[in-house]
């Protein structure tokens, strides 16, 4: 997908609202559990439920692979549905791979042209010939960690070597790769002030931003320091939508909170006449 | 497996190569794209002509993934294979996973309760919360990124900040995670000069080394600098053991060069009296 169909569906929905689909057959309504298929059931009844009020889906890997080749057929299926019914959404493969050369090519071709994903989320840790290989995809994302959300950013990541952090060295370097107009960035939205300091960095790139709600991070904070004058942003939700309810209303459920979400988007949105 | 279990493998084999199976359709001999399950057919030719010259077997994720549906199976074959026939040898899932909290769990679920590895390879640059529950699982390996064996590893594992660059960082910042002792590490053989401050830091850890051969690395000096009173060390060679040949002798040309390793690392050990 170009980054342009993807502004002109933020635009129309009114929303930058990424929904994971981090589906745990421990979590999700008990009375899928009957189904052939539970985890696709589930993921197929919640992207029906939030469709229009956001404009990318992010099933996460570990979810997938925990439940091996069951997970990997729902996770087929559930891409399928959702390039085939619809198609104006953003996909992203929450995979956070980084390997080198011709390895990483491998996983670049399995998420984006095996399974069709638009986006992949990808590890600097290896440097240049891990992350090049995603980036020569036409009209494919590549979203590499930078700040992330969790506690352990700390460890690494905020570090200062020669004059700037880690994560800042992985956005200016990562600048210079090949192609690296495909390039997105994780910024947590519990670092939402460290915003202001990497929009000098990177002015236009798209961030995915994780940690809003169960996490803490705060979306009206996101935008003040992050959103760009063609967005700039997709913020996640995945256990505050999709386990909003665990009952068979789940999907109703689910709807009202990606609805919330969308709602609070717009007004941003519109704050700033985007 | 425990890691005396390991050494003791080593010992009686006098050797401590690992064999990458990172099996790929279009460079496997042709005649087994007839068989049913020609990745499964191959590791399996691979396992049984390697095995008495080896203590490890590192398939690459990626390239299962690669498969789909079709991968997974004849990766869930293949530990099968080894599991029941060979259960001596040492399992290392080179997934180079790295995700946070409850998401880290379920990754290693699927490596270490599912698929049965020993071991699995882990990105370290989301810090403490992505791999202490990796950490959790007994006699079970977390191998950590610390300096690979390509070009990129110069982009940022090899920055100085504080004093010390982020692979020392990764290294001392690791040993104080909580059940440390389940660490090894992944230092390539490209830098085997990097070795001797490696071991002034983690002077007993054991160490997964690929880049040997194909990649450049030398043997001998990853022994001078890296080799313990207890070995301390896996050697990996993937392409230069596999794909010696593309042609009905693949295994026994396989064996060969698993042999030749073999013998140069008996030498290093009896240098050692080890």
């Amino acid at each position: 997908m170009k980054i342009t169909e993807l502004i002109n569906q933020i635009r129309n929905k009114k929303s930058f609202l990424c929904v994971g689909l981090d589906t745990d057959l421990e979590k999700i309504p008990a009375h899928l559990l009957q189904e052939e298929d539970p985890i696709f059931e589930f993921n197929k009844a919640i992207i029906e439920a939030t469709q229009a009020y956001c404009v990318a889906y992010k099933p996460n890997l570990a979810f997938y692979e925990a439940y091996g080749l069951q997970g990997w057929k729902a996770l087929e299926k559930t891409m399928a549905f959702l390039n085939e019914k619809y198609p104006e959404q953003f996909t992203i493969a929450d995979a956070k791979r980084g390997d080198i050369g011709n390895t990483a090519t491998r996983y670049a071709r399995a998420f984006f042209e095996q399974l069709h994903f638009d986006a992949i989320t990808v590890a600097p840790y290896m440097g240049k010939d891990s992350v090049e290989p995603f980036l020569e995809f036409k009209n494919k994302h590549t979203i590499l960690l930078a700040l992330t959300s969790n506690p352990g950013a700390f460890d690494f990541q905020t570090k200062e070597y020669q004059g700037s952090s880690l994560y800042q060295q992985v956005i200016t370097t990562s600048q210079s790769y090949k192609h690296a107009k495909n390039l997105m960035y994780v910024v947590g939205a519990t670092k939402a002030t460290f915003l202001k300091e990497i929009r000098q960095l990177i002015p236009n790139s798209f961030l995915l931003v994780p940690g809003i709600g169960a996490q803490g991070g705060s979306l009206e904070e996101v935008c003040a320091n992050g959103m760009t004058n063609t967005i700039g942003l997709l913020v996640n939700s995945s256990r505050g939508i999709i386990y909003a309810a665990k009952d068979k209303g789940f999907a109703q459920k689910a709807k009202e909170k990606a609805l919330e979400l969308q709602q609070l988007m717009a007004v941003e949105l519109e704050k700033r006449k985007l």
